[in-house]
């Protein structure tokens, strides 16, 4: 089997793609437009404000914790209060900080501490966080329900969804990215605590390792699949693809979302164990890409385009009519793309007997309905590597715009 | 509040942390007994073969992957079988190659592949892959029954144990550690694989970040109460304690297990939120040490030994009576020691609002009965901490020694 390469002819590639993602970094802080916001190392600190929120076109980070919450108190001041009280902390963790100023309450060993202390001594680890406004928040309790934007639909039900309400939906979101996991799940315990008595967890996923780059520089990672996950995904460095597939314009509205976009979430699990009895030559007719280089079929190198017009022997498509890269391709769906994020995890065991593991996607697009909506109908219709996969968590999230100084998460929403 | 040093006082220290802990492994290269065994760097291989198994004394990788199996086949020719096989694959493994020499079973694309893929182009990541042998084991079906160690005993059921039989127990356990997670769960992956039809995964857990450290140059992490965890632990430069405390001897018996240890396991739930709604006074009373720098109560740095004696104002021990390291203590428990290699974890939601998080507690001594058992009846009877803790998994493994050249995982217990 010469497709896939022995991991000792890579040497230590491993550490290269380490070097290389911070050299990456490097590289786009001089040459990307100022949306890209790297982080100078990947120990470093990625600014929280500016024009977008960061964790979207930032590059990728290794390790992801994300947490879907529901808004427990009834008043807008108090939802107000906490989104301002979550920006101060959010930016000080964001810059590396704990929490808060002070260690204790008014500096009072009798009161408790204001930060939880996990990540003392850790380094920023290019955390970002950002935060996403579910549906559910726009009903009668907060004032909002004629600011609900028409973009953040309910999104329909796919056929095979197999949704477990324990891990969807939320009134809010926030996704913290770090390369260091303490940072990111430190991250999300102190806004949670922070939170107390007005937020409750509704559901939250850790993520161990990233398979997306947003960056041309960073190594396309792998899935679960064992295959390069991303090739194709939009990239940091093009404007213009961001602009057309990723940020909610005036156009589109509403105002308070211009600058932002919308997050989905899908808990995908993954049955690895089915997966791993198919062949290599099946794996890859599913995929549409060959798992070693992960170049497209029918091409050389991992980033030749897709043509979905090569055909092999006897005439039949090299890129199988039902095969994954096919039925995602803006090509097949009116030129639609999304901007892709997602992690790689393992949640311990299904009690079947098998790994309980998966790929949590998360995607970024303007307009859900017209991108997300119809590539995830392809695939949950056509795509046979369906077989191997349930969507058992699902999410959609309106993403606020940048915050700028002084500012706080969502204040255009409502100022 | 002057206990918890900022986090900016210590600049960048987590990519110190990063350093320190690859110059560390160089320097315990250097100066350390061969039972340590360390990688070169954090990307390089630690040697899979050896007198001891890798993966207690090395110096303690930054994620891990443990998986507990139940044996399916009950002819013992198939479990010898199995053995081999995950050697063969262990060791290339750890050496950074895939599991097995080809891409495709007989090189034909119409086989699955051999190895699943998504650690190509990683590095050895200093895994390491560890492997126990659970009570079970010695039941009828292997004519095992005669060589069950009289030290590998049933846990007896301490006071507040709320453990789930989903999560406890196993014929065989299986450690992976490295560190770069991918590494570790795909190493996982791959022998709960390869032994398809002969073992099931009955539960498994990942743990994102270390809170031991085994070699003396190792910075002390932080455990999710945001402590310093493992201040005391035994280190791998301390021969002394490993020979009295860790590894088992021919006087200790049986003669297969000699060079080997006995590991416990305890899932941990912490209830954080309540915890971080808890005084800073009241968290360093309970632990009996300092929550910045990790000192104990009455001393002032963290390495200063523990002294149970000194009295604070009014005369009352300044560490309390119900303190963690004054019930842990090997003063306190007549001399018993363990070398702990523990991760936290998080895994989601309990669905009642909280993080489902906590300590995945992995400890190594060479008499359970007289080192973990005793200590953690100390600890759940008296220690005050327990109000913030649930103990909701738990094995029990007796660790064959390492494997020498040519020989398989447990190949004393079977010749």
């Amino acid at each position: 089997m010469s497709g896939i390469p022995r991991r000792r002819l890579f040497g230590y590639a491993g550490a290269g793609v380490a070097l290389a993602g911070a050299g990456a970094a490097v590289g786009a802080l001089a040459a990307a437009p100022p949306a890209v916001r790297p982080a100078a190392s990947l120990a470093d600190a990625v600014p929280f404000d500016g024009e977008h929120q960061a964790g979207i076109v930032t590059p990728a980070q290794d390790r992801m914790h994300f947490v879907a919450l529901d808004v427990k108190t009834t008043k807008r001041d108090e939802l107000v209060g906490l989104l301002k009280d979550w920006t101060v902390a959010a930016r000080r963790m964001t810059e590396g900080r704990e929490a808060a100023e002070l260690g204790a309450v008014g500096g009072r060993p009798e009161a408790p501490p204001k930060d939880t202390g996990e990540a003392l001594g850790l380094a920023a680890s290019a955390l970002t966080l950002t935060i996403g406004f579910g549906p559910s928040l726009f009903d009668d309790r907060f004032g909002l329900k004629d600011l609900r934007p028409a973009g953040l639909i309910d999104l329909p039900r796919f056929p095979r969804d197999d949704l477990d309400e324990r891990r969807s939906g939320g009134d809010l979101c926030v996704q913290a990215c770090a390369n260091d996991p303490q940072v990111a799940v430190h991250a999300i315990r102190n806004l949670v605590r922070i939170g107390f008595g007005r937020v409750a967890v509704r559901w939250s996923q850790l993520g161990f390792g990233r398979t997306s780059s947003t960056t041309r520089d960073q190594a396309t990672p792998r899935n679960l699949f064992g295959f390069k996950d991303g090739t194709n995904n939009i990239k940091a460095e093009d404007a213009d693809a961001l602009r057309d597939h990723v940020w909610v314009t005036a156009d589109d509205g509403p105002r308070w979302l211009v600058g932002g976009t919308y997050l989905v979430a899908r808990r995908i699990r993954m049955h690895v164990e089915i997966w791993d009895r198919t062949s290599l030559a099946e794996q890859e007719d599913l995929v549409g890409r060959t798992k070693g280089s992960g170049a497209p079929l029918g091409q050389v190198d991992e980033f030749d385009p897709v043509d979905l017009h090569v055909r092999g022997a006897g005439g039949a498509p090299r890129i199988a009519a039902d095969a994954h890269v096919r039925l995602a391709s803006a090509e097949s769906l009116g030129g639609a793309r999304i901007l892709r994020r997602g992690y790689n995890f393992t949640d311990g065991t299904d009690g079947l007997g098998h790994l309980d593991a998966g790929l949590f996607f998360i995607a970024f697009n303007r307009d859900t309905a017209r991108q997300f909506v119809p590539m995830q109908q392809a695939l949950s219709t056509k795509d046979r590597m369906m077989e191997y996969l349930e969507h058992t968590g699902s999410g959609h999230f309106a993403v606020p715009p940048g915050v700028r100084e002084g500012g706080y998460w969502g204040d255009t929403l409502f100022a």
